[in-house]
């Protein structure tokens, strides 16, 4: 096992050093004691770290095959290749100080292409990780199924014609949330990367919509009958590998669990790769949301703006990722959520020392944008903004409107007995974006 | 009036000459009283002309002033040329022998900048129509009212910060909903065209989407009060003018209706160019307002796939057409709605023989649409492939599944003690899109 | 060999057999030895089958690993897995008895991991393919050197930042080019999928276009060298695999074969899925390169509308095959190029009747495309209003512009004196679309 | 002249106060005496008002008319309001304490329907233009005439399928070339924003092209004779307002430049929002420039990730400018070019006040961003970087592969007679990113 446990060997644990450090191995914003807004960074941030990327993506994309030859990945015996990986994740994690980690059931268990090896060699992983945690302190931030992955799911797991494929996915995700539950995880995922279409000529929408919504309804009463108190959340995609994924966005997740009676039973994990895929801003994923009373992880992996697929890259820009910490902020921080790193560095960066540039970059983005978001809200500037530009609202008028017993007509002949003539006011948009970049 | 009364006076009235015929100005496949798949074809397709691009538009974009210069815009006298823009649009409705109109407010009236001069502007204009209609037995599809235009509206109207522009909009949309109410109009439509945000640091997401919420339901109520039996309609749109639109898609429109509690009470009109703007098909669009029972109306321009706005475009694609027009037939066809073209010639366009040639190109590729639908439907292949994919959701497993008391760990046991080992099966899509392209 | 030799074998030969045919297995429009626009069909399409996505990829994407097990797809050994590959690709091609075929190199060959192993291993292919070739008609429309998939080409071929990587490209390009010579290949392609860069950060652009230039112009030497009369071809694609790609669209390619000196030995093989990747209609990279003098080839694989990445599919639009297929006509038709299918069935077209389904519809809808634009050639409408509105560039004035000794300033004061005075008339593009639609 | 010789009067001239500085009306980066990378930073960012869309864009949308209603706007005699915007606009550039603006022909002049009008016309403008000029110190960045606004060009300026239309262009373009002579503009520019097409169905390519390939060797000349010592720019765009336009990208224009001989004549105007626009990032546009010797200018506008279109905003991402930046000082920096602000104010943003901050915080961004590719200069670790990357480039192998007598052949030879097998090395994205982000 030497191999793979002496991975990491070389590198420290990565520590705050400040700002003005020029250690490239140090974090110079992550100081995870430090309190911002009331709780401390590790506290408020909830990093994690994931298995599928990190860990099993080999470097391989549609052109070619993998570059990393990770020594675990090299591994003739699939058992214990499955059990190096699971360890060296864990120094991984504890190198970094981070306090979590995310999976799903194939990444951390040797394959079970039967119903039997499957609960076999899943069994086997989840012994492993419990252990694991309770040596390393590092926690389960969710837990999730992979119903996309294996040729039987080609046409989807919760959607697919075949009933016995849906039974199969049950199975799966059934043994996934007790793993979850079992470990103590803070959340369990469903990422329908195969719920969806590739066309309309083969399709029935409404009975898959139908049958996705009854996977969901089932999930959730399990999820109270074994008594998991962590949150179930749905990760919205636009596209890809499906040409069109029913959970398309936040507003379409949103209809989706209104129409299954679901929407205070589930929330959703926003990817801002999969926001802007989706045509959407990551802050505004974050805000709709909020908005509509769902908001609850973060995968906090980006995308390129001119490429059209999803490129799951580190985040890189303080600045955009300000504008989402701000959403959090504002959506009253994270509960079970959390930011995790379902990223991956390039097929280029096969070193293991990338991994490393990759997290610690991250992290740092991502603590930085946390206290530029603590100067902006302590600055007030935008929020009073805001107070200011809806006050009418608060007003004689925007009471009336929202009282009992106001009608279209009423409010029509108001217009007309008052004479109004508003005009339009400068929504100031150049000024508040200025006010950003002061503490950006 | 001459100059304007004039202007279409050259041309025939269109007829159907059959796909023979090289006469540019006849139809070739609209065959009103032909009858396809149990109605005439005027009445499954219920045409309309719009009002909006047809006679108002003049043939300006960002970067260069109208190129149109049609006699009634050039005209001094506002009051003068409304008159004649709303006679010179019947006129071409009957040349074109098609049974539909819709229109704006503003598009048919002189312009009134106080509510008294928009009360009686407005009025003057639908008397006009009441004749115009009677005299031409052209019918009004649906009436709309600009909430978008107006510099008061450059911050949304429904969604505005301040609650007097609110107010002007609900007066605005009184007597837009009453005009269509007196015209037996078939729907009322609300296209939210700057029901969205610039920029999210001066905006109150939660805020906006509860007043656009409740302005919904006071619109819902008053057409109940007033008679209206039409149905109420929101025009998806993903973004332009705004950055985001609240009505982003057919999926987001539903999730918002049920939020508000009107998804009995409202339905969607979807434009081909909004569909592909927000990166689904037009087709998509429809089969999800289906599947969700929210399929109300068509606005059949479509864009441009290579450039990022509103092109606004006729139909031209007999391809594309056949898979929209083959999903509301499967959606039971048109109730209230109908086909309307809020498309526009193009800025080069500048002939009264171009506005034939777009409708007529537009109405004959819906008609040619349709006739391939129906052969789709006869043929019946592409509905027994699907009927054939499905099958085990009506079987034995598919009921387990869906009946009462089955559990999540219910469907996991019976995997596992029926060993269950599915493969997927192939989608045949190669082979669907040959049928479909039989047909086409 | 039975498996493989066998995979076919309950497949007829596909023949034409009419528009009205309702076999699933004939061709409707694709009668080869029709004479069309002058020459047959068989001579005018050129079609060709490609190794790389119909015989090699085993339907596998990011999300997921193949799903179709081909037979030799899943032989253990992996020099008959190669031999059984090229004897079943042969079978193929003759049962759609289609002319041609292409291949990259690794495509073909057992892989060789060293140097003397490739060539070792390439030779033996090579061997077999000229006598599968002999016994079969079948010819090679053009060959190629894959510099993309091996992880020694993360960073390019002839764009690596190691020269040794280069070398290694340049001993496979000459290779794959003395093959291509050998067996009579019309065309020698290179894609330069890794030639680009993934971040600025760490990529000397003109270093990188530089030595990329060098490589183009020892390739154009060689090809002199050994004889070879075919053509040279690159194909032009923005991006994927990475960031940004040097080819990026044909005007981009055009401008590089200027910058080195290449204009007049290099032309370009066109995708339909790469061109609206780049954001232009397939017919504009067409009639881009026929202006600029350098069109060559194509690859009819097209895109999906709402996707952003590369989905290979077939062509399944005869109208817009349509608008490619006018543009290949004008240009003079296809000297050494053809149509190539560098086209893959969906993943979920996992039978090897979806080969002949995804074959059979791409080449009649090509074939569809061939006889429309006869009769749009015939008909002379488009051609006609073309020539009409570029008149007067014909007459004096444009003779003027054109003519030696004429100035900015003299053809200015030319407009003054004349008090040129010239108003918009209309393009008339609705009315050309409809005449388009009356033949397709 | 009052309201609009006041409109200004309010604020202040803007002035550096340092970045702790919290006044919002003054430069908190921007010192533009301080000597950053050998020079001031007003000769490295050379800053540029425009009066394009800052005083004579109205505040209208393609849904919307003008917000703006600025009193030279409004003013009822054509001739005086032009004389007041050209007063009011050297008033607001000094007020910015900026050195340079830009501005087309038709901006600056009363609007001239005839030849005799709009030489007159345009002739009063250039007197006062001096006149301001000499009063204020402010100088001309670059000139250039509009060809796309009047209905006249629909079809294209020196692309329109009318020659007349091609000599009208002329006269304006003489025009505002000696203008721009006398007033000691350092750049002349070119906008093709009609020239291209909307469909290939009316359009001869190759006809186009070459007209205008005709045009601009016209302009070259011309340039000379008057003894124009500036630089003549192409600002490229890949569509908007047509469907395609013939200056697609920096690339294609390379292209366009070596197909006409004009390739040491002529350089680009590069603008942020058409580089995303076309696919690529800002930086990417200016370093291709760089390395095919054609690096001009810069519009400094940028767009909007998620919409498709020019939305023009003022540059407001530290991140991103300082990516650009660093390439411009690769490239040398500015010679005649500068930072051009072709940026409008949003529709919403009415206020004479927020021209200001449009303004301010555009050229805090820029000023900013020269700060950090300073800093990133300075620390080195990225030039040194990819000097190590490339390293084989400058050794045997490297010199051997460029060296005369080197032939395909010969280095394959090599390759295998050293048996080489190259491996990928790391390209370190995220090491290099984090390095970025340590200086941003």
């Amino acid at each position: 096992m030497s191999a793979a446990t002496d991975y990491f060997a070389q590198f420290p644990t990565i520590k705050y050093e400040g700002p003005d450090s020029t250690n490239e191995l140090a974090y110079r914003f992550y100081d995870k004691n430090r309190v911002v807004l009331g709780k401390t960074m590790e506290e408020q941030l909830r990093f994690a770290v994931c298995m599928w990327h990190t860990f099993c993506w080999q470097g391989s994309d549609v052109f070619g095959p993998g570059t990393f030859h990770r020594p675990w990945q090299a591994h003739a015996h699939a058992a214990e290749a499955a059990a190096q990986k699971r360890e060296v994740a864990f120094q991984f994690i504890k190198k970094l100080d981070l306090p979590f980690y995310c999976f799903h059931d194939v990444d951390v268990m040797e394959e079970g292409k039967t119903v039997s090896e499957y609960q076999k060699n899943f069994a086997t992983a989840v012994d492993h990780l419990e252990q694991l945690q309770a040596e390393s302190g590092v926690k389960l931030l969710w837990g999730t199924a992979n119903l996309f992955s294996d040729p039987r799911y080609a046409a989807g797991g919760a959607t697919n014609p075949n009933p016995e494929v849906y039974a199969w996915g049950a199975m799966q995700v059934r043994a996934a949330m007790e793993a979850t539950h079992r470990l103590g995880g803070a959340n369990y995922v469903l990422w329908g990367g195969r719920e969806g279409y590739e066309t309309l000529l083969n399709t029935d929408l409404k009975r898959e919509l139908d049958n996705f919504g009854r996977f969901l309804n089932l999930v959730v009463e399990h999820k109270h009958k074994i008594g998991f108190t962590g949150t179930i959340l749905i990760e919205p995609k636009p596209h890809e590998p499906t040409k069109h994924q029913y959970d398309f966005d936040t507003a379409t997740v949103y209809g989706f669990l209104k129409r299954y009676g679901l929407e205070n039973e589930v929330k959703v994990n926003i990817e801002a790769n999969h926001a802007t895929l989706a045509r959407h801003t990551f802050e505004h994923e974050i805000a709709t949301a909020a908005a509509l009373g769902i908001f609850g992880s973060i995968d906090a992996n980006r995308g390129d703006d001119q490429n059209g697929w999803d490129t799951d890259q580190f985040p890189n820009s303080v600045e955009e990722t300000t504008l989402a910490v701000i959403e959090i902020i504002r959506a009253g921080g994270f509960t079970t959520g959390g930011f995790n790193f379902d990223a991956k560095v390039r097929r280029q960066s096969v070193d293991a020392e990338d991994l490393f540039h990759g997290h610690i970059g991250g992290v740092d983005v991502v603590a930085a944008a946390l206290l530029n978001a603590e100067k902006l809200i302590q600055d007030g500037r935008l929020d009073q903004f805001k107070k200011d530009r809806y006050a009418g609202w608060d007003g004689e008028l925007g009471s009336t409107i929202h009282a009992e017993g106001t009608t279209l007509a009423s409010i029509a002949d108001l217009a007309i007995e008052r004479d109004l003539n508003p005009k339009h006011q400068s929504g100031k948009q150049e000024r508040l974006e200025n006010i950003v970049n002061r503490f950006v």
